[in-house]
């Protein structure tokens, strides 16, 4: 994909799950796959043209809502186990404004979070205007985890799927961009990613033995994934499946969503709510 | 300062403000200076040498805390408006992760913070085990704006200093290490700073009219902040005074404190909680 051409398609279109389209089969999708960019050193180019441009966009999001826009995007990344969520919120924010930047890792629900319906810890973490948020995991680990380990029917499932779509729908039309990933990584890699934490001391903080259980179950989660992109793929808050076998590639492909999302809002720079000449003979006057 | 020196003065003796030392003028501490480095190149080198270190040290912090670790560190950053405070956020933030650190810009009190105690906001958003948790502004806004407006007494002010005393201590005792940083900014060099956010339409959302109010009040805010050093540089969470005119001497002194702050915890890779051998063993079935 070349930077000048006029036709090329948009990240958005080459990694979206359509909606209404039916099962999605995750198994038919390489996880080493490139899509959108021929190797390493093409999207290493892209990476860094589009660093200070989403830089800038950032500042813009965050610039507009002090005057009262209420934008917001919303970065929500599932995968496996060592699937990279935590390298690729590392890459892309490296460069953003902590300020700007609302990151929540979602671990298994508390006591007091499973007494209250599955998104009410989803609500008390969302992006204030004029913020990324980032979900590490999310809302959805509600449906898969429930559905691998069959602690709820499909009909229960079901109806969980129609509460996220009703959510979702709200977010975005009180303006929040909602960019969801399924960082999409191969069995066989996901085996070697687990045996260097093992290997190596400094990651034996990163392993956990839950992780081998998970990963027996792995067509079941497969099964689950495919399950949940089909049914919460919407127009309005679409799935994209990013292939995460290379780290630099799904690390490229979530900061070309990201720019994407930003670009589409249109962002101003706000005007000033002050006359600035005047501003600047009382500031010269001190 | 050279790195390998045995003898040299660590970043915090540099810029410490003793506790019970009396009185601080600040009018005597250059807003240009740089204390510790010769000039920038070094400087540059310096903080490209720390910034390897530094991450990985929080990466310790962070695992540390998922085996039961309670430590954490707080940095407040105080200044006045243009000081730098984003900035150096921003540039000793980008390469830390973003899931080990959390970030709060107090701005003016709410209804509902105000009706509660000033210490109230802050309790909320304290950083958890593990984190990293940067101050923009804090709640020494709470004695400075008090004081420079005559809103509290004196004796007022003072009961204040005391509890935040009391509530730092508390903090240091259960695991946060605070580490306070003044971006001491010349009056000169506020006036170009802020004459530059008049110039460039893209900088406006930065420029208040408040900004030329706060301004006016240089001598009351330099005479608080005084006080505030004097009554609150404690030995358990003493006051840094960082001289701001220059920006890549702010970011590396802040940078240089967090660094020796999170090399003080001796922190070590939590040792792993499961058999290596043996999930290595149910891996290589899977």
């Amino acid at each position: 994909m070349t930077q000048d051409s006029g036709t090329r398609a948009s990240w958005g279109e080459l990694l979206r799950v359509p909606a209404g389209d039916g099962p999605v089969d995750l198994a038919a999708i390489a996880t080493d796959a490139t899509p959108g960019v021929e190797g390493k050193q093409e999207g290493a180019a892209l990476t860094e043209a589009t660093t200070p441009s989403l830089d800038e966009l950032q500042e813009k999001l965050f610039a507009s809502s002090l005057s009262g826009g209420d934008r917001s995007v919303l970065l929500v990344l599932q995968g496996m186990d060592t699937a990279g969520k935590g390298g690729v919120v590392k890459r892309v924010a490296a460069s953003m404004d902590p300020q700007g930047l609302s990151h929540h890792a979602f671990k298994k629900p508390t006591a007091e979070e499973l007494a209250h319906p599955f998104l009410w810890r989803v609500e008390k973490v969302l992006p204030a205007a004029g913020r990324i948020g980032i979900f590490d995991r999310s809302h959805y680990e509600d449906v898969l985890v429930p559905a691998v380990h069959g602690t709820l029917g499909a009909e229960q499932i079901a109806a969980r799927h129609d509460e996220i779509n009703a959510f979702e729908k709200r977010l975005t039309e009180n303006g929040t961009t909602v960019v969801k990933v399924l960082l999409h990584l191969g069995r066989d890699e996901q085996r070697s990613r687990l045996l260097r934490r093992l290997d190596r001391p400094d990651k034996h903080w990163k392993f956990s033995p839950a992780d081998v259980d998970d990963r027996a179950l792995w067509p079941l989660f497969q099964a689950a994934y495919g399950d949940t992109l089909r049914a919460t793929s919407t127009p309005w808050a679409p799935w994209h499946v990013v292939p995460a076998d290379r780290k630099w590639y799904s690390a490229l492909a979530v900061q070309q969503l990201l720019d994407e999302a930003l670009r589409g809002l249109d962002l101003e720079w706000p005007t000033a709510a002050f006359d600035v000449e005047e501003q600047r003979a009382r500031l010269l006057a001190t």
